[in-house]
């Protein structure tokens, strides 16, 4: 017997009918012998009404409200996911966050959770009762509703399942596992059976939406296994898993795009010490994240400097260092949003060489131009033209041998 | 300084233009310098919303799983509220029935105020935030949420004016008091500026819709004067209060009727002791409640019996009797749906004789039959054929000098 975590993104349990879909898989686990969490969201869409009608409401903004409003849509599944799993036969409760509890810090509409008393939730699991777990929510200190952000129902599930010592954790949604690429840009992309938590926080880092980075460091913190798979199909879906469980390791498991990265340069820049931080202080000051960082090797005390920075913060970015240009001391700043960065991703390559000639390579036969490198231990990154991203994806594809026959 | 609860019930709270209105009243009492709780219900068709979600989950009905459902609408209110109001410059936060917490007993759907603890809530208050509470929910023995059935928002609103000592509950609806009659049936009917509890109790059981029996009873015995009134004028509304705070008392104050009751006659049942136990046992059982009760004159060993049901139980009430018919030992059953209860209600007819004769008087000048009497200290009532329910109400409005001028 085994005590697992399921849990249900909001397109698997967008209404009644899906509900009760849901709910069939979570029957035909706990008939056959598991002891089960189920995790649900919202209803989909049901959130982003919450969030319009808060938005509604004024300028003023008070993340304590939020929480107490956006976080109806997962108690209401969860009582509603109960009724289904009990018509079914089924013995269940639902669970809210406050009532576990659930605890998390303060920081209200993206709160972190510091943890979780299990104590009654393993009590009425040992007697076979299936536990509805609404997702997305905590208490925090305050004693008030506490929601977890974006991709909080994986966090939910992914804590319970550390918490409670779950054999897997379960995350169904739309697509039926990961992919060595987006399969709407390589047609000939591969499902993944396994794939390691580095892999995936570079890949979920670099856009994948499948699995939010938080949800999959803290499965990496707490060795959950996961199993991202459909909700429609039944079938297997991809195992995020330690390192060692995987056998056979490809040297290059996914080939990633992302298009939410903009370029900023900055010409002739005074090549001293402490501009760096010149330049990075004011954008960090103002929670704007820099990504990949190339500086050119200096000639005559003046060095080009580039950088990339999230395409919805361009604009805040280049105002800032437009204002403190004669602090920094640079002579011309050129901001490009056309960018694409393509990311080779693979935990093989740390005992490979090659990987990243091979990538390099492969653009250059293509004639594609690569504008920025950055690499990390498995993963070689590369800024390209926004028009040459699709096809730097498919080429690199093919290269690294993910093709599937 | 004062201490006020302020309600707004479904419609006054349906979107989110008239959640902004009833928080512009709220912020006029606050800066009026009173300590002030505002009750918020959830926006119209909300709950029926959830309600009919739940409906549709299957046959089986766990009410502890329902009222996590249907109390997610006054939660969203209560925080959307806040909102408003913090938009406003006024401070104030939301309330959730566990969160205070308002204990109730575990009879979920339809549960009973416990015990409410005021402790932190006073000391906000004190601070001079307005404390926006979710009506309609508790939080039960079991942990669990609880809600408190139909017309819970108010019963959530008295029950805290009491814990609170407040000096009243404004109960803001969609219509502007309390009125000596119906005004869609009697157009010369009169708004009251005040009613007693008992007058209250009476009218609300006749299926006066605007106050709930329990909420009228809840605020009796603990003295809360509540004030119904528009969300829509502002206006000065009904006081409902104690005898003793109304200075000059009319003998009748108003004139109802109910269209919920249906009629059932037992003829010639054998007249023996425990005759009324063997009818009236087995509707108990069935919890169908039965109202007014008329045994004739024996005669024979043999009477006639005569008594109303609620209309929705009709059916099945008969049903039950005549299963038992042997054991009951009647001739024939004959059931009446068609029937309205007329009613002349006053707390000031007790120490007024005649009062029930001039009701009499007023029925057959118009040549309207009385069916059956019943009567109570402040109220007569008469059951009469549907057709003649509202030509009875307007004689007896005009009978009474109730018209307005």
């Amino acid at each position: 017997m085994a005590r697992i975590v399921v849990k249900f993104g909001g397109t698997s349990v967008a209404d009644i009918d899906r509900i009760k879909d849901a709910a069939l898989r979570i029957q035909a686990e706990a008939k056959g012998g598991n002891q089960v969490v189920a995790v649900v969201s919202a209803m989909a869409g049901v959130t982003n009404q919450m969030v319009a009608l808060t938005d509604q409401m004024g300028a003023l903004f008070d993340a304590r409200e939020y929480d107490a409003i956006v976080s109806t849509g997962e108690q209401s599944n969860a009582g509603l996911m109960a009724l289904a799993l009990q018509t079914l036969g089924v013995q269940a409760r639902s669970w809210l966050g406050w009532q576990i509890p659930i605890r998390t810090d303060g920081v209200h509409g993206k709160a972190r959770i510091t943890g979780i008393e299990t104590e009654e939730l393993e009590r009425r699991l040992n007697t076979g009762e299936v536990a509805v777990v609404a997702g997305f929510q905590g208490i925090g200190p305050d004693g008030r509703i506490t929601t977890l952000g974006r991709g909080g129902s994986d966090l939910t599930a992914v804590a319970l399942a550390g918490a409670l010592n779950a054999e897997r954790c379960d995350i169904y949604t739309d697509v039926d596992g990961i992919y060595t690429s987006d399969p709407r840009v390589v047609p000939k992309a591969r499902k993944l059976d396994h794939v390691t938590y580095d892999e995936m926080l570079e890949m979920a880092s670099l856009g994948s939406k499948v699995l939010q980075t938080r949800s999959v460091e803290l499965a990496m913190n707490h060795g959950v296994r996961i199993q991202v798979r459909s909700a429609f199909s039944g079938a297997p879906g991809t195992f995020v898993v330690n390192e060692d469980e995987i056998v056979e390791q490809q040297i290059v498991s996914g080939i990633s795009d992302s298009k939410d990265d903009a370029k900023i340069t900055l010409l002739r820049v005074a090549d001293r010490p402490g501009v760096a931080a010149g330049i990075f202080g004011p954008l960090a000051e103002a929670a704007i994240n820099v990504d990949m960082i190339v500086q050119n090797v200096s000639e005559d005390g003046k060095t080009d400097l580039t950088f990339t920075v999230g395409k919805s913060d361009l604009k805040a970015a280049a105002g800032l260092l437009k204002e403190n240009q004669a602090d920094i001391g640079y002579e011309e700043l050129i901001s490009d949003p056309d960018v694409v960065k393509v990311s080779v991703v693979g935990v093989g390559m740390r005992s490979h060489a090659g990987v990243a000639q091979k990538m390099f390579q492969t653009l250059a036969d293509e004639g594609i131009n690569i504008q920025v490198i950055t690499t990390s231990e498995i993963k070689v990154s590369v800024l390209v033209a926004g028009k040459f991203g699709e096809q730097a994806v498919r080429a690199l594809h093919t290269a690294y041998g993910l093709d599937v026959e």
